[in-house]
Formats: structure tokens, sequence, C-alpha cells
């Protein structure tokens, strides 16, 4: 088994000597099972994984040394989700699969048909925090307050692509909105997207367009530049309630300038499948899972 | 709210007075708190989803009638799931979520580092069949019992690719193996394959041949054959316990013909995640969420 790891805030760096606070001591002692002399991984997004050795523990906490570096830390791709909360058990699942799957954000957002119930942030980060030292990623995402879906798309940041699943069509009245106005399979709306930006780019340049402008320029494509390594790519996934979206939020999505509403198959999938589901293609066709 | 569906065994047809055993009438009274008179969605894999209403309430059970026909039947990708069984939770997860993404049979299978916990096919069969009713699929998947990873290789069906996340490389005594002999990302190793196959299947006919053959012929391409639509393609995914295959077990794999070592990220997944993930990734670039 290799050594636990273990989130820690502090500067990781040869030598320090660093006191893990009670509640850090009490799950290293308990949950880990680690004593004097044991070795274990601090590791931050700054200073990357160390290894480390407990050399002191009283009733009130316990202090380690840190000894050598063992892996430079990695950036995990700039990818925000936004879900809407939904039971505690489902929204902990979220949270713990997100963190595994290499999200930086995490944003509860309340749709119009939400089911509310209250999200802890504090609960949150506890889970995303032991999901990060699991999986080997150097940072636990953010968790944010919960906030409207309003709030969360005014200002929206138009060189961060958003990616909504949408299980409806646009016919008012015909059972699932009809067929018309359906969102395309999720890994063909990323590849199109991608190319039609290629084509797009060629004919205009893009700088300093803003969100408002002309119904016709709105939803043009926009270069969905690969995340890892470095580039520099943005991007976001909104996953809504077991209900979707309504008709008035569906609309109020695509006036966003770089909005894909993706489709996730012919079988109904409850909210966190829907989030589980969506991200590993996204990191599958955008993200770090493409290889070095 | 649509009505609630129903999977149920018996033939329907309009007209049909179908009786209700004393467990499904539990499961509708008690659950979907359905009464006479009220409407339900009887289904199944050969005679499609219906509507139907409860005409008659008792002591011992219920009955409906069957009305109309709402949807012809469609199948379920030819996809066959195997996995090592995890903690009884983390089963139930994996077996919930395989449902949802549409695999047609659920294979545990003990492998050498599988902390074998017992399998209770009927507890599993359950929760299969409750998850078909929720994703509005027409069949439950099939659950087989346990059985060793050798034996499920053994007599293996050449015809179905075998794609297996392995997050090791081949070098002992390297931290995981070091990396030679790494996996491709998954959706890189399906497309990969498929082209390959194209090469190859221009090359030399590809009929009558059998597992027994010389090394050199193992692990040739073939042809991955996109699943839905009635083209007859056929898959399987193999994800292993949470420390992974043992290097005897990788040697034994690569001996199946057509098998499709595949990566999942640069983080370690747990294995219900490992399972959701690579799931999404086959719909997406082989299965039915590529659309009509």
């Amino acid at each position: 088994m290799p050594e636990p790891r273990l989130l820690i805030d502090e500067d990781l760096r040869a030598g320090a000597e660093i006191a893990l606070d009670e509640a850090q001591a009490r799950h290293v002692g308990t949950v880990l099972r680690l004593d004097v002399g044991d070795a274990l991984r601090p590791f931050n997004a700054r200073d990357g994984e160390w290894r480390a050795k407990i050399n002191a523990k009283s009733k009130r906490g316990m202090t380690m040394v840190v000894e050598a570096l063992l892996r430079e830390a990695r950036a995990t791709p700039d990818l925000d989700l936004l879900f809407a909360p939904v039971k505690r058990h489902a929204t902990d699942l979220i949270v713990e699969k997100a963190t595994e799957l290499g999200v930086r954000r995490v944003r509860p957002v309340i749709t119009q048909r939400t089911i509310a119930e209250t999200v802890r942030v504090d609960r949150l980060e506890a889970i995303a925090r032991e999901a990060a030292e699991q999986t080997e990623r150097f940072d636990a995402p953010e968790i944010t307050e919960a906030t409207t879906l309003a709030k969360a798309l005014d200002g929206w940041d138009a060189a961060r692509p958003l990616i909504y699943a949408d299980e409806s069509g646009d016919e008012s009245g015909k059972a699932w909105g009809g067929e018309q106005g359906r969102a395309e399979p999720i890994a063909q709306a990323l590849r199109t997207f991608s190319l039609a930006e290629k084509v797009a780019s060629e004919r205009e340049p893009d700088e300093g367009r803003s969100n408002a402008q002309a119904p016709d320029q709105l939803n043009a494509p926009h270069p969905l530049t690969p995340s890892p390594q470095g580039r520099g790519g943005k991007l976001a996934l909104l996953v809504g309630p077991e209900g979707g979206f309504t008709p008035e939020e569906r609309r109020m999505l695509r006036t966003i300038r770089h909005v894909i509403p993706v489709s996730l198959g012919p079988r109904i999938l409850r909210a966190e499948t829907a989030v589980i589901a969506a991200l590993s293609v996204i990191q599958s066709v955008w993200g770090d899972w493409r290889g070095a």
C-alpha cells in the first residue's frame, strides 16, 4: 500500500516541521492509523507531493517532518461544474465523483425545478478534500456558495464555453418537448463545436466582443481550447435537476455567447449519473484524459 | 409527472388483464402509491411500453388492464460489464448505474485482488429492475452468478472485443509498473482500434480464426462494429478491484484475441467511478449515445 496522502495548506519543503491541527491529527491517528515514525504524503497545489514522517504526538496534536519531494504539482483542468442540488446523498456523491474526475470548481446552482435543500459548503469541502487525497490530485476543488442559475449566468465569462445537459426539445405541448431543437450527442457536440470554430476563426477575429450583440452572432462557435498541459482552455458543465430546465431557463441559457446543449443518450439519467457521465466524456474528448 | 413504469414479464397487448403478484402489488400500492383507476406504464423488451390502468385491488394483489401501446421496444446495446465485486454499497451503485448507462449483462468476476464479499444475485436483480423502470429502458440487464476471472475468460467469444481498465505499466519494481506497456486513453484506444481494423480487414479475411494461434496474430485489431440500430456490434468492459490486476492477470488478459487495455486519466478512480466513467465514454464513442 502506498503511504496515505494528506492535503496540507502550509508550505511544504525539505526539513519543514509542520504541526497538524486537532482535526487533522485525529484523522491521521484514528482513520489512517498512523503513529510516530510512520510515513505519509502531504501535498498541495503549489508545492506538489512530499514524503514526510510523523515525529511527535501528544494529546493535543501531531507534528510531521517533511523529507523529500515525490511529485511536482500538476494543474487540474480549468473545468467548472454547475449542478442543481439534489438529495443529500446524491449531492455528496456528485462532489466526491467530480473531485475524482478532475473538476476545479464545484458551484451549486438553484434552478426553477430544483427541490431546494440547503447546501452545507463546509460539509462538501470535507468530502472534496478526502476525495482529493484518495484520487492522487494536488488540489481540492473549490466549493462555492449556492446561487441562483440567473445569477450564475449574469456576467458569464465569454472565454468559458458552457456545456449543459438538455433532455428536452422546443415544442411545447409535446412529450419531452418533441423532436425540434434537440441537443446533439455529447461527444459529437464537443467535436462539432471545436471544428466549427476553426472555420469561424479563420473568417473573423474573435477579440474584444462582448455578450451584448446582434442575435445572429450569439452562439457563434468559440475555440474549445483543449485543457491540459497549460494551454489555458476553460470549460463549464451545467447539469439541472431531475425535471430538467424550464423553457424560460433554456431560452436564458441560449443567450450565453458560447453555449453547447448536449444529449446524454436515449435513457433518462438521474442527476448524479448525468454529472459523472458528462464529466467522463468531457475529460476524454477535451480534458486531461487525452494523454500526455 | 409521467406515469410510473413497471417491468412486467407477461405478454402485453391491448385488453389484456394482468394480475400483479404480491410483491408487485405492494410496490405499486406502497411505493408508487397507485390505487384503482390510476394509470401506469407496464413494459418489457418484447412488447414495448403500454398504458394500463389498475382495475381491481384486494388484500392479496392487484390487477391492471392494458390499454394502448406507447412505445415500441428498442434494444439495449450488446454490452457486457464484468466487474470485481467491491463493498456492498459500491456494488449496488455499479449495478444501478450500469442499468442507466445501457449495459445488457452484468457479470461479477472474482479477480486475485478482489476483496471477496458475497454477491447476492437476487438483490442485484431487484436493483437492476427498479433502475430499468426509472431510466426508461425496455429490459433489465441480466445479472449472472459470480465466477472467477479465469473462468470468465475461458472460451471467450472472439467476436466480442474486451476493453479493460488498466492503471499499471509492465515494469516490475517500479511504482505502478513504470511507463512501459501503458494503456492508451480510452477514447483514443477505441478509435485506434476501429481504425486499425479497417486497414487490417482490407489485408486479410477475418473469418474462421480461433483463439489458438501464433502470438504475433494475437491482439490483432478487430472490427469495433458500432452498437446501435441493429448492426450487431458486441463489446465487453472489465473493471478490476481497487488494487487493479496482478501481472499474471494482465498477461492472461493479453492472450485474449481482441483485447483493448484503456487508461482512465491521471487520477486514481474508485472502482465504481471507473465503471461509470468507462461506460459513459463507451456509449459516446461506440454505443447508443451517438444519436439516431
